[in-house]
């Protein structure tokens, strides 16, 4: 089988860094070119990341180089609003594309430009995009043209919440998701709150009840539920590099028992090669599932209040970015999902 | 006026050596004496904390010592259990006590028992004993032979939703408090859960719904609404030493405006020297009451949901533990409660 | 007695907001205004330093304001190139000038220009200034107009090794400065060496052999020794916010026992508020001078290999800057020298 | 071919965590089983490091089992003097040992008595055993029963020194080796000095000139200059999980030119899989090796001292430790170097 030709836009990030290293390792994928905006284009890869020095030393292209070789997927790692206007051509020659910006991830033109603040480029897109959460869409994946990557935070929401609000009866009015990510979340950008003497030995909440993944994860929840789902979204930076971590609060439908929420939880990702329900003894850390695709899940039911807690951890670059693209990329090429994803985390 | 003589029955942990810098510059008290438990009991000072080597270097004496000099007031920061049984003796003896341990917190001695699983050694003084959360009981303070000081948890929560729930009308069944924790809260003790390598780069809930500081907040709570309140609550730690934040969710009573809220809340602080409610634009960070006796909160209020989000930070070490067992001793002995306390935070 | 009035040129970075917290607390001196550069002149402080909005909130003024209040001592705490062109009109008005910048401490102006890359705007100046390490010139101190207070690295570095060149008959060529920093060194201003993904987690060398520190390091112990001092200086970032470390090997003259060694540094440093040189079996921790003025010692020989090793560590943005700087003050104005400075460190 | 089947002694600590890691991923390699000491046996290994809860759920088995399964080479990775009494009965059996505690890299029993304060169980196989610093020493791996697997200190100072001393004429008395290691390399043991709340955000040497690598770094590096080398060895403990560096300094023989040195370097690790010598311009850092067996090594020649620089960084449990560990089995079983070792760093 030919190896699957892969171009990444937008490699000197870190979710594009991580898109290199796994392409890289991935038994039926190569990387064919790497574009990236102006800060860097025209340097090579080793000037932007001397870790990758001993891989290779490719150039890295500016964005919307005409005439480059044709790739059969492009993932686009670029701030938000910088994909939507270049996805197009790419399409139209033939390439899919995994988008993990956020330009496509919202169904509604109107919602995306009320919470993104521009005009959508390529609206008439948006119906035909695939949310690329794996576990939940992986059958319109397989034949899409266009993923849009989820969000970190919506990745592991989502997963905590899907099992019980397809099992309905949730009041779906309750919901909160306090999450809590690692610094790398903010990019490589630089600014005062990600300068190291800022946040380290700091824990602060940010965009309580307004961050940009709060509409993305209403829409799925909705989706899911059947009906509207509102929720409280208050995200927190916290002092480490990677990792994420959301607690979710929800009221129950009054007919759940600890057992049956366990059970129904199993049940519900038995068969996913990266998604762990732990056992009722277990709680996830975010140490646990670092360097690798992998989201892991422990559901409580207090019969004191009613509530249901469901507590789930990710790697944000990986399963909030750059796994879950590759995983959707195997999704799109007929390969089984875990190829290039069967991961050990680097522990301690 | 003579200097308050000071105890202090705990000195060789993280909570003890706080009380050690903040009694040595306080203008009216000095330390009489130091016991520890039998790890360290017998050793000087400098042994223990080297880096007290340029304050004094006193010794280390073992607990229960008969004969030991009277103390105007002794402060316990024992492991829970442990006071207990000895403080009995030092009130007859007409000293008066400040237990920054667990083992005065809770009124009713059966509920002691179950969360602490041992019966209580001085069940006939739980009543008796003052929950030193000073902003709520400084009148019984001034004139108690017993104050319970507050965990770290409840003093941050309380002091959170304290404004809401004496204003009545909340939902009382619907409260959330999501909260997280430093490292240093966990003590000196070693554990795998706070050895370096394991929980630096990791964050973990834990205890989740099961923490002792559960039923200590539910009491509170419900002492200040008058009506039985039940809260969920999940602890996190959080890969830094000190500061302690938590993000607090409630469901509204249908009345509040954003605007209200948040004057009802400077209403309820205005005149306190260590709580301050922040502007609407802005947020708490734990770094900035790092080494102070403060309690920063901000208030917002989600017309989408009508829940209403608190967010409060203190450092747990000092309006979390020590520090504000400083400010229950000067109201205690009749000083201004900032007298020794007025600490501006090291930044960064 | 009146307080010394203080002006702060440089308000709004590190050592700036360590000086307001000191000059806040000190005794005998206070705040007359705050300036800065662009950025933020025009502020309010709290916006700028939200942990000092408990203290005050006085407004940021431009640098370089005529017309402003007559204060008795102005503290510099610029980039380097920025106060030299400032100060002279500062001293032509009677005000004494502390400046925690590079502007003022290389006696040789071809010395600055070749390591500051600039002229120097007031090389008429330079004979004048006096070398703030304060335990060895505090007699010319007292009386200067214009004292240069040494870089942190120097200051930590020469207190290792003063005792060693003064007693004469070292090996002045042999001399190696291993000396490792915390972020907070680098300042407040943005760079991706200090963004938190990438130096949180990491260490490494910089400016090996060229650092700008070097020349300020050799000129003073070159004073010292009375001879021509070159010296191997390489600094390190360390992931952590603050504490400054230098491990020093010097070959012996020959003549040195441990016992005399010990002896030797113990007398030098006898009398010194702020330098300790910690017993034989001890070793110093930068968190053991965390939050203080102190510089604490350890002094080993190896017979093996004839070399002498020492091992300094100071709070860089103490008495690595602001405190030494408060000082000097404290000298410069006849005030005892530990005066505002008696802190105790905050552990853990 | 078959894959070699390997057992691992140690199988609880950091070491062994990722040696499993790195034989579960290893295409011609198998554990067989793993066994630790008396604190873990009997558990599952998901008991003790969930983090391998996705790959697989092995029992560990106590030391010293008889009639374990039959492997063809063992892992220890056991406290130092653990190992020493059991390789014997492996080797008898013909089974091949890579040792990566300390018990048999020193050639003379004396020595080791002396520094491990305990006589050596097996000193008839001190001689036979090969020191594991597979760059040099790859001939006699490649045949060996028994290798020492070098500490992670001595493996980055003696790859930072062997150009210059094969070399010749460098003056051997004048090393100084300053290292710097990240706290994993203290193990999952529990101490005072790897408790988070002490460690983080402090910085301190330890063990100046005593310290248990020294022997092992001087006769590698005796062994290689062909006369007695003496080195001063100060190590230091950072606040980071993993990474290592050393900062080496030497007087150079007076021959050396910048651009010779350089060339000398590069030569020397041409055609090393593992070991990097960057450009002039490039200065290494720990987290560009970060899970990778590789080193990075700088070289700078001071003209204004004559002193020789070499700065090199290496993954302390990877090249200082397992992956080296691999890397010499490879070699022992006629595979490439590189196999299942072929790791891009995980960055940030």
């Amino acid at each position: 089988m030919n190896k699957i030709r892969v171009g990444i836009a937008g490699a000197a990030g870190y979710t594009g860094c991580e898109l290199i290293r796994l392409i890289e390792r991935h038994p039926h994928a190569e990387i064919c070119w790497l574009m990236t905006g102006p800060t860097h284009a025209g340097k090579r890869l080793r000037a932007v990341f001397p870790h990758l020095r001993a891989v290779h030393d490719r150039p890295l292209l500016p964005l919307k180089t005409l005439g480059v070789e044709k790739a059969d997927v492009v993932f686009f790692a670029l701030p938000h609003g910088e994909a939507m206007a270049l996805v197009p051509e790419f399409l139209a020659a033939g390439t899919r594309v995994i988008d993990i910006g956020a330009d496509f991830r919202l169904k509604n033109p109107g919602l995306f430009e009320k919470w993104y603040e521009k005009p959508h480029a390529s609206p008439q897109l948006l119906s035909e995009a695939v949310y690329g959460l794996t576990e939940l869409h992986r059958e319109e994946i397989r034949t899409a043209r266009l993923v849009a990557n989820p969000g970190c935070y919506p990745t592991v929401s989502i997963l905590c919440l899907a099992p019980l609000l397809r099992e309905g009866g949730l009041d779906c009015r309750s919901l909160v998701i306090d999450a809590k990510s690692g610094v790398s979340g903010a990019g490589r950008g630089l600014s005062l709150k990600t300068h190291y003497a800022e946040c380290d030995e700091d824990l602060q909440a940010y965009s309580p009840l307004v961050h940009r993944h709060l509409p993305e994860i209403e829409q799925e929840l909705t989706f899911l539920a059947g009906q509207t789902v509102t929720v409280v979204f208050v995200p927190h930076l916290v002092p480490m590099i990677r990792g994420m971590l959301a607690t979710v609060y929800a009221c129950s439908s009054g007919k759940e028992r600890p057992e049956s929420l366990q059970d129904q939880y199993e049940a519900f990702y038995r068969d996913e090669p990266f998604v762990q329900v732990l056992d009722p003894g277990e709680l996830p850390r975010t140490k646990d599932v670092w360097g690798t695709n992998r989201c892991e899940i422990a559901v409580r039911f207090d019969p004191r209040t009613g509530k249901v807690i469901v507590i789930g951890v990710v790697d944000n670059l990986l399963k909030g970015a750059s796994g879950q693209a590759v995983q959707n990329m195997n999704c799109m090429f007929s390969l089984p999902e875990s190829t290039g994803l069967d991961l050990i985390g680097v522990y301690p």
